[in-house]
């Protein structure tokens, strides 16, 4: 659609901002003009990538033992209010359902910003013995938050379109702890699959989900060196359990309170994936989520046009039975034109097919990652696409790898970290009092992203603020 | 979960309507104690079917060209207000979203009875030229009705879950009539993969979709003889065009108003697959949609237990490499209590396996739709659980269209119908007149469903209100 609007050039991915904003329209993955505030629209281009994507997360979930279920996005006023802790954290937040129809609602309805409050409820009356246990269910919806501050697609909305939230139920403290670690490794495996190095952490007290003993995290580092928060992981302990009187009978017939972990992932994993892997030319996807993985461009001259059409078909057809999603350009456009446009959109591979590469029986194989160019014999067409699309995706997955190492920082004194944060991600050392960390943050004028999950404490270092012995670093982070 | 307390029996299928709630529940397809009336929980069994259902509907979609898409659930007043018709349509279905956080929003948001006034302001941007079209998008999303009426699960809804709407935009009124003609048929196509066949008929002018020039619709004979509507195909015409400015350049360089259809489907597909299908014992799936499409169950004697726990595994795993979900019952319950659970949860092929199968090579197979047992040879397992699937599914669709026609009724009486439509659908000429069709409507008590889309027009019959000549039978019924 309009596709002639859309020639102007991508800002570099140097201005950020500007990149990402144009990028998301150029390459038709959001349509940021809807009429309100916040709300975005997916182009079919961009909810094939979000397809690819959450096929990936259902298909990790369900190898685990999770299983898809769904709860309705209403929450009544009366449930929604009866965790304290957890009202505090959302209730500036919440969109509130008042009218329907012409009648006022006797009892005013919360748009889901997250579903404990809608599911606990059911679980109340589903959850019976300890023969139950694990409960790992999770669902794929909108979520709403009326936010007021600035909104950006995929990244800060009002309705997040694509939540994915798990909700588990265990019999111990120690279970569930069990459980959140796993869900740290599920999603550091789907960030994995696309392509995306994260850091884990153990967000600090004050920043942990409203009614969790509490939380840990992934994020990414942005290329701008903030950091973007793309899975986060609850350990609830009993809290939401004594809220919503869930209970389970023991094996010796005792009822006692549920542990319970909750866990969620967006529409962010694919803010990251694209900011992380695209370059001045647009996007570059993993070959897993990329909706068109192979373009075969025709080299056609006067002579031979049909004999090269007819081998191009041929080579998509069977691409496309190897399971390979694949589209022959034979518009009208010149190569360069073509080029710009695919290169836009991220396809991982771009085979070139001329009367030359057909007398020698090969096409000329063009990756988007590195542009590097090389010959792919015909008859082995399908092999020589696949080796190529796990070396793109090792690729970019390493070259992620090494920008992220290389955008975390370890410092020991605030002023640095003041400094370095402007990069990336500071370390520093910290006792691990509250008073300190606070301290620590209105110095920085940033926040302390967390503990990280693993590190090395071989080493006594001072807390900056109090000067006392730790084995302890934190991130420190601008953060989205 | 509490299995237990799900062992009473079914209600026979004679008494359909306390059979359907209560399958729901004991299948563990909704549960319906959400506390807020007409909305209600997808248990994760209950879920499979709906991924699998949706899967077939998402492929006959993007094999016929058209793309997911998505659009903001939000609607914002003054766009939902454009379309004068539409408006008056759906003004007392609306739920209102009047406050966020504490703030009472300047604007109320609309939260989508359906997602027209959502679209067509991108619309109005996405369509330039002829050269667009078709534009086919579909998107899958909850929709909302502030029901007044008894509601009832996968059925009369305040939260449709999953309402798949398709919105076309054509050049010509004539190709959009084309459009709804294909939508017709794709639906169809679908109710075939379920095994549902459907009758299909042009809804009266009076009960048209709000602001079309026509609509057709695809109806099921529900077991009580009511009908369900459980698709619906928009002609647009150029009305919401005309509102929202959705104008294209012709080939000679004219702006005109671009024609739309719309189309809908939601998870009435899944009530009526399950209300046609299903029998007294419960859930009779079409092996394309159940979430366990072959349960082994070992029978187990003393002697021989581990040779034959070890054949299960191996057909278990030899099925599921050939893309077949599968599950061994191993569990302490009896036989009789194994078969009870697996046949109320509609598994289409049971595989006994025991000793003397083991040495005879073979399983005992146990078709669900109709209790035949037969032996498959182990060595050809794959291709006999195969091949029952089919005669499965051709059986269920044979049998639901004999029960369709054997419910439909040529009357020439309005007594006659008016009996007639307790058992089922009536049909009786009608001249066309508005002014006879509602007379006739008043007669009977109950309304006209539609026009047959194909229907014979070889005999001259009288309309019984004014006794004009007509070729034309209408369908009349009562409906869910």
């Amino acid at each position: 659609m309009a596709e002639s609007e859309k020639e102007a050039a991508l800002p570099p991915k140097e201005e950020f901002s500007e990149w990402y904003n144009e990028l998301l329209w150029m390459a038709e993955i959001m349509d940021v003009r809807y009429p309100v505030k916040g709300l975005y629209v997916w182009y079919p281009f961009g909810f094939a990538i979000r397809r690819n994507t959450y096929n990936i997360i259902r298909e990790i979930l369900d190898n685990s033992g999770h299983q898809e279920a769904l709860f309705p996005l209403l929450i009544p006023e009366n449930e929604f209010m009866k965790e304290a802790e957890h009202i505090k954290g959302f209730e500036d937040e919440v969109y509130w359902v008042t009218h329907g129809g012409r009648d006022t609602l006797d009892i005013p309805l919360a748009l889901r910003p997250t579903s404990e409050t809608a599911i606990y409820p059911m679980y109340k009356m589903w959850v019976r013995s300890h023969a139950d246990f694990p409960i790992k269910i999770y669902q794929i919806v909108n979520t709403f938050r009326y936010e007021t501050k600035h909104t950006r697609p995929l990244i800060r909305l009002r309705e997040i379109t694509s939540f994915k939230e798990a909700h588990t139920v265990h019999a111990t403290w120690e279970d569930a702890e069990a459980q959140v670690k796993e869900a740290i490794g599920l999603y550091t495996e789907i960030y994995r699959r696309l392509g995306v190095p994260v850091l884990r952490s153990r967000r600090p007290d004050w920043d942990k989900f409203p009614g969790a003993d509490y939380t840990d995290a992934l994020d990414a580092i942005m290329p701008d060196g903030r950091t973007l928060q793309i899975g986060t992981a609850h350990h609830l302990g009993d809290n939401f359990a004594k809220t919503f009187d869930i209970k389970y009978e023991t094996p010796d017939g005792e009822q006692r309170y549920a542990y319970q972990t909750c866990y969620g992932i967006s529409e962010r994993s694919i803010a990251a994936t694209i900011s992380i892997h695209g370059d001045d030319k647009g996007l570059v996807l993993p070959p897993e989520i990329a909706p068109v993985q192979v373009v075969i461009i025709p080299i056609i001259f006067k002579k031979g046009a049909e004999e090269v059409l007819a081998a191009c078909k041929d080579v998509k057809e069977r691409l496309t039975k190897a399971g390979i999603r694949v589209e022959i350009d034979a518009s009208d456009l010149r190569p360069g034109a073509k080029y710009y446009k695919w290169e836009m959109k991220g396809v991982p591979l771009r085979l070139e097919i001329g009367p030359r590469d057909l007398q020698n029986n090969v096409a000329v194989a063009v990756r988007r990652d590195t542009g590097e160019k090389e010959q792919i014999s015909l008859p082995e067409i399908e092999a020589g696409v696949s080796s190529k699309f796990e070396a793109i995706h090792e690729n970019l997955y390493q070259k992620a790898k090494v920008e992220l190492e290389n955008r975390i920082f370890e410092c020991t004194e605030l002023e640095e970290v003041k400094n370095k944060i402007q990069d990336g991600v500071a370390t520093i050392p910290w006792c691990g009092k509250r008073e300190c960390g606070r301290a620590m943050e209105d110095v920085i004028g940033a926040g302390i992203l967390g503990i990280p999950l693993e590190q090395k404490r071989d080493r006594k270092e001072k807390c900056p603020i109090c000067g006392e012995e730790t084995e302890t670093r934190v991130y420190v982070a601008r953060t989205y």
